[in-house]
């Protein structure tokens, strides 16, 4: 009887570390997770997570074949398999974390970020599938994005191709202080904290009534913003529109770089649909050259939210068999 | 005895047509060229350029074997071997140009614009050969940009990836017109023409005296401004930063998307040297997120600029040889 192969996804995160064993129809076929920020040495973490795995690999009862490990985690290296000075996660520094993984295991380890295991998960289980040329926004906290160029994602000489959100989003001095420690970086408009942002600055020069002002700035978050939008909240809306047209703005250059075949937008903001793609559609098309109008398609990824990151990490594995 | 393969190099302009016989070295074994706007059917064109290029064939002295023929052209597709509403050429529309010159020979001919062109013979000749990874921005009176990841020219879906020049330099309202009926594209500011167009404005704005007063908007170009500036003219020198500070504003957008290894800077405003580099290379690091601080050269183009446009056609033909 032949063995099903299953490639497993890790999705490393500041607080938790999700995996799950993943076929190539992308079905979960088991999952757990521990807590990342109980682990003050890499070594025992991945010690840990890789227990904690072949915990997990000995309740599925079908005959499985492992083919590799995928690990998905912030500012991952996929050319040195390293994380390298990740701000949100317990281990400082320059990280090798496929050499300390493969102390475990002879198999195939990757590691890359968010939104690269995103974008290749969507071509290996999601819209992109047969696709040669796409990119993929991930809006969450931040903004990342994943670019595949000839059916291969795109690495970089260093390895860190793909950070649309730390590009300006204008030349010369802006207001809004990034995380990164410069200023005006797309993420700071475009991402659900560029959201909340932009609602405050809108409150601040509109004498507009709305539901919103009665919350704190802790207190808001997109869901809020995205539930008063729907019942009609006109500032709400219009943050909404700011942000979908900065991203716009932004992905008409996406275009002008790489002319993918579509743009795939993932994550909670992508969640608002319209509100969010209306507007962003509406400022790309406006700042194209003519012979890219009305050919790029922008798309939600067909990723769930859900599972997308584990998915997304396996993927990657998957993406190695098969090329 | 071995023949010695050649390749043609084909660059149409505008004006003229200039073609060469290119060996893998780079070495030009005979040139020449004709009137491209002479002709109104493209048809007859391309029979009177094959003629003239067999004319030239039978004149090459050493035993060569023709390898193929590489043309470059403004809006030209490398995916279809089209050139698609250019401009500044006599014939409108969509041609088949790659369809046409194929009546004539049974070998293999590439279509391309400038820019990819240029790209392919900064790798297959010039100071990009053993990189993997990088771009080339063409700056002449518009600017143009060929994007190589991987060791593979970038054409996108569509096959017109890397349009740089008419990416925005900020969203929202801008004074620039484009040639291509938009505002505050990146060519508009980035260009001998842009240049030009700085200086006006800084012109207007100053009560400094500058030897560049007393000439005409239609007088003035870029040589006569970077010789000025190179006299220590107060204004040519605040155009030439003006200038580069916005490429270099932009080609930090360049590494994120792809994470090159180089930038090459090609064409006529390129040989302004530190005038253009020095600011250029500020304002990138400026606007770099720290991960790829430091790491990417700005390099000049090695391909000299007067066969640069007829080697960067026939690269074309070697690099299909050697994929």
């Amino acid at each position: 009887m032949t063995k099903k192969k299953i490639a497993v996804g890790i999705d490393i995160g500041g607080t938790n570390t999700v995996f799950g064993f993943v076929d190539r129809d992308g079905n979960i076929l088991g999952e757990d997770r521990l807590r990342t920020n109980h682990y003050d040495e890499v070594e025992v973490f991945i010690a840990a997570l890789y227990e904690k795995i072949m915990v997990i690999s000995h309740k599925i009862t079908e005959p499985v074949e492992l083919i590799g490990f995928g690990i998905g985690a912030p500012m991952g290296n996929i050319n040195k398999g390293t994380i390298e000075h990740a701000a949100g996660l317990p281990w400082k520094g320059i990280i090798p974390l496929a050499e300390i993984f493969k102390r475990h295991t002879p198999l195939p380890v990757m590691v890359t970020n968010d939104a690269n295991a995103a974008a290749v998960g969507e071509m290996i289980y999601g819209g992109a599938r047969g696709m040669k040329n796409f990119v993929v926004i991930t809006l969450g906290t931040g903004l990342g994005s994943g670019f595949v160029i000839d059916g291969k994602l795109v690495y970089g000489h260093d390895g860190f191709a793909g950070e649309l959100g730390h590009t300006a989003i204008r030349p010369g001095p802006s207001n809004r202080d990034c995380g990164c420690g410069r200023k005006g970086c797309l993420e700071t408009y475009v991402s659900a904290t560029g959201l909340k942002r932009s609602l405050l600055k809108i409150m601040a020069d509109s004498i507009q009534p709305s539901e919103l002002r009665k919350y704190s700035f802790d207190e808001l978050d997109a869901e809020l913003i995205h539930e008063a939008a729907k019942r009609g909240d006109p500032l709400a809306r219009r943050a909404f529109e700011h942000t979908g047209r900065m991203l716009g703005f932004k992905l008409a250059d996406v275009v002008a770089h790489t002319n993918p075949e579509a743009i795939f937008l993932f994550g909670g903001l992508a969640l608002a649909k319209d509100l969010i793609f209306e507007p962003a559609k509406e400022f790309m098309e406006e700042n194209l050259l003519s012979i890219y109008r009305d050919k790029v398609k922008l798309l939600p990824s067909e990723l769930s939210t859900q599972n997308a990151a584990v998915l997304g990490s396996s993927s990657l594995i998957w993406s190695l068999e098969e090329s």
